[in-house]
């Protein structure tokens, strides 16, 4: 469905990713209505054709389908709270960062007032809009999900539900996330080794693209140790892990960069390796970062 | 070159990653002689074909080309000790990781012998050795590199000679593996998170791995912003990074997962949005990271 019977739409928060969902829906020929609390963001959008609505009120009333892209999810349910009662009988989908407890409270919220309710994540960023094998996924009422299926692809063509529980989507943004600040820094330390050493940082860039294709393939069987709960085939050990360890301070010494950031790292090592996971997969450190219960 | 016109080469250092190298060569049809500390590691080697050398010395006068791989440079000239008057004008390289310092004393005691050195690093897990694509990188003496180029690809398709000084590959090999605990150890987070909601680690794979690709795509950009010291054009900015340690707590609470490791990542990110670097892109970070001369 695109041009004149493409659904209406409603795009609420226009920081970069809300810019983007915006962008994305007037490109694709839905009538796309925006609003902003700051309303000068809208400017360009409007350029391009959408139409901006003074009050949030305006905003939800203007389409079956609202989108909303704020910060935070009490920051969302702030925003909508003067619009409150024309969610009724309305598809609301978040798709900010959050965590499934805010999921599940904003979907209490909403569908305390009459919405329909899905909460979902980009997993990307706002420059993937729109591309065909960009992801988002979406949890909570299915058959928003089934209503509005084509109108979601146009943000993205890797389009997932995960389930009824309105705070999965949540819960596997956080999870799969985890990876994202710890492997950046992980890049800049080694950027920041490089360039102590007089080389481009951009030398680097092929052979850390396919060190992260080789930490890709060995997720599914990482996630068959964890879900067996059987460590024993350990093709990169916990022992080996705790020698690398070693080497941090020798990078500091090398080459001046800071890698006080590790020592909880390694420290996860060691207590694994106490544990009694020496010879066991680096896979059981999941064990070690379970607290008691 | 293979079969009967192939390199002899000898291997010394038996490990997981040692047995692999030295398997590789026996079935592209290297006549192979291996030595381990502990003799009985080479059994199935010897019954591929392989030639088990008594004394360190034999495995050396052996052949024109010794690799070693043992699980550091200090082991490494260790073990090499007995066999150093052997080592006259046969090329030595070495495949374990370390610092550059440890190449580059290493890089001397073997040149001091009269050895050609050069030292390389396995960027794999042992199973990925002798495929098309894997990556070792190697640096030192080029005329080794070029005379045994050939048998070199033996061990893995993607091979390059990254400069003359003997410790490049000593620090590409820690500044791209950086990324490696830190990224896993986020996995390993995510991985308890969903499995204390019930849900298998599995069902995390597919999403995990489009994640790792989106920060693949992200290195050029990271890598360009830090070569010229422009962090201005932010897609995603340190204060958005901010704003998501918040979660951390949240998931703790929710998910009994302990998240103490993230506390100096976090910090970090405080660090640079402090230094003025809020606004910026997250790769400012690398500024953070180097210590102040
Ligand atoms: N950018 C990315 O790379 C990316 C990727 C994946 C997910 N996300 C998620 O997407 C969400 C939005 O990110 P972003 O990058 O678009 O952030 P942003 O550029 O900082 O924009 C934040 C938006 O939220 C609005 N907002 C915040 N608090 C508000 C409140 N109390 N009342 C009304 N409006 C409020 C802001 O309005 P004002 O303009 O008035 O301040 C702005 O429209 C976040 O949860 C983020 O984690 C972002
Ligand atoms: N496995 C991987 O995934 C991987 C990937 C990339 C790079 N690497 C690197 O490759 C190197 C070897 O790793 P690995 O996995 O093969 O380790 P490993 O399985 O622990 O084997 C270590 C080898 O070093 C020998 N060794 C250690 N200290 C010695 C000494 N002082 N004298 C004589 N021999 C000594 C051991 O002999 P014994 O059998 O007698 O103990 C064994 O052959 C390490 O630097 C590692 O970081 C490994």
């Amino acid at each position: 469905m695109t041009g004149k019977n493409a659904t209406p739409v409603t795009v609420i928060g226009l920081g970069s990713m809300g810019t983007a969902l915006a962008e994305a829906f007037i490109k694709a020929g839905h009538s796309t209505t925006v609003w902003n609390r700051t309303p000068a963001k809208a400017a360009p959008l409007v350029a391009m054709g959408a139409r901006q609505a003074e009050a949030v009120e305006d905003a939800v009333a203007a389409s079956p389908l609202i989108i909303t892209c704020l910060t935070t999810f009490d920051d969302t349910r702030l925003a909508l709270r003067p619009a409150a009662a024309s969610l009724h009988g309305r598809a609301l989908v978040t798709l900010n960062s959050g965590s499934p407890d805010g999921a599940r409270q904003t979907a209490t919220w909403a569908i305390g007032h009459g919405a329909r309710f899905l909460a979902g994540a980009v997993k990307n960023v706002p420059s993937a809009v729109g591309a065909p094998d960009t992801l988002l996924y979406y949890s909570g009422d299915k058959t928003v999900f089934d209503e509005f299926e084509a109108t979601l692809k146009v943000l993205g063509g890797d389009t997932v539900h995960l389930g009824d529980d309105s705070d999965l989507a949540a819960l596997y943004e956080m999870a799969v996330g985890a990876m994202l600040l710890p492997a950046l820094v992980g890049f800049f330390q080694g950027a920041a080794a490089v360039q102590a050493r007089g080389l481009e940082v951009s030398t680097m860039v092929r052979f850390a693209g396919k060190w992260l294709d080789m930490i890709k393939s060995l997720l599914p069987i990482y996630a068959n140790e964890i879900d067996s709960g059987d460590y024993t085939d350990a093709a990169s050990s916990v022992n080996l892990f705790l020698a690398g360890a070693a080497h941090d301070a020798d990078l500091t010494k090398e080459t001046n960069v800071d890698t006080a950031w590790l020592a909880p790292l390694n420290d996860l090592v060691v207590r694994a390796a106490q544990a009694g996971h020496g010879d066991h997969s680096i896979s059981a450190l999941t064990e070690v970062l379970r607290k008691p219960a």
